[in-house]
């Protein structure tokens, strides 16, 4: 996996979060994803095809994932139900959509999301492809990406 | 969503069981998920796309994805590793590879898997798509498939 592919990613979280929620989001050190010891408590995914293949996730804490979709719903949301899956669905579906546009040499197209919740689950990547991790932080808490893709 | 779009991924559920562990598996009746009281320890997730959208998802119990492995890799295995989690994803790749043939209509295309590891997590379907469930009795146990596809 070329490492420039997670790029438009990036961009496009921080674009999302500045458009959604006025909120800068500052990424961290992109790295190759070993091991799964990363657990969240609720991950939005999205799958990837066309002329490449691949997923998206973003994972966050309970208490990060609530102050987001209050930011993007603009009233509080205090208790994890169809609001908070709805809304981290949504955000992981606009930040893939965009950043789609910028790998228009791959005519990307994305699935619906998927949204699991569990308190210290973990996500696995089958097979060798490999999986680059982005930490994030803002003022809502820290919360993690991850995009693997590779041509088909 | 059309009740039948869940037939090919039963059929091949079915015959990717029969291929690759000489097993008969049973599905039971084709629901339409409601809440999210269905709760696994580990599910491998597709996303879906093209002139449709969607997401598929096979999810187990611990014990019964130990069994199911064991019998893909034909040899006995006993703790949740890279096995586990490969033959899981693979499993639900091969599911949605196999069933997206009696699917030509929607020219789909599957994302790379994912596989989602935790005591009791639940998979949430954001938006408003509904998503069909089929449970799976065989003799490593139940599973549940569940799957959701919309034309775009």
């Amino acid at each position: 996996m070329n490492v420039s592919y997670v790029n438009p990613f990036i961009q496009s979280t921080i674009v999302t979060f500045k458009n959604m929620m006025s909120t800068d989001v500052t990424p961290g050190k992109v790295a190759l994803k070993e091991g799964n010891a990363l657990t969240y408590y609720i991950s939005g995914i999205i799958g990837l095809s066309g002329d490449a293949q691949g997923a998206i996730a973003v994972s966050f804490p309970k208490l990060a994932a609530l102050k987001v979709v209050s930011a993007m719903l603009g009233t509080q949301i205090k208790v994890v139900g169809d609001e908070v899956t709805d809304g981290i669905g949504e955000l992981a579906n606009i930040i893939a959509g965009n950043a789609k546009k910028d790998l228009a040499q791959f005519n990307l197209k994305i699935s619906l999301p998927k949204v699991v919740i569990g308190s210290n689950h973990y996500l696995a990547q089958p097979g060798k492809t490999p999986v680059l991790t982005v930490p994030f932080t803002c003022t809502f808490g820290d919360f993690m990406m991850e995009v693997s893709l590779k041509a088909v």
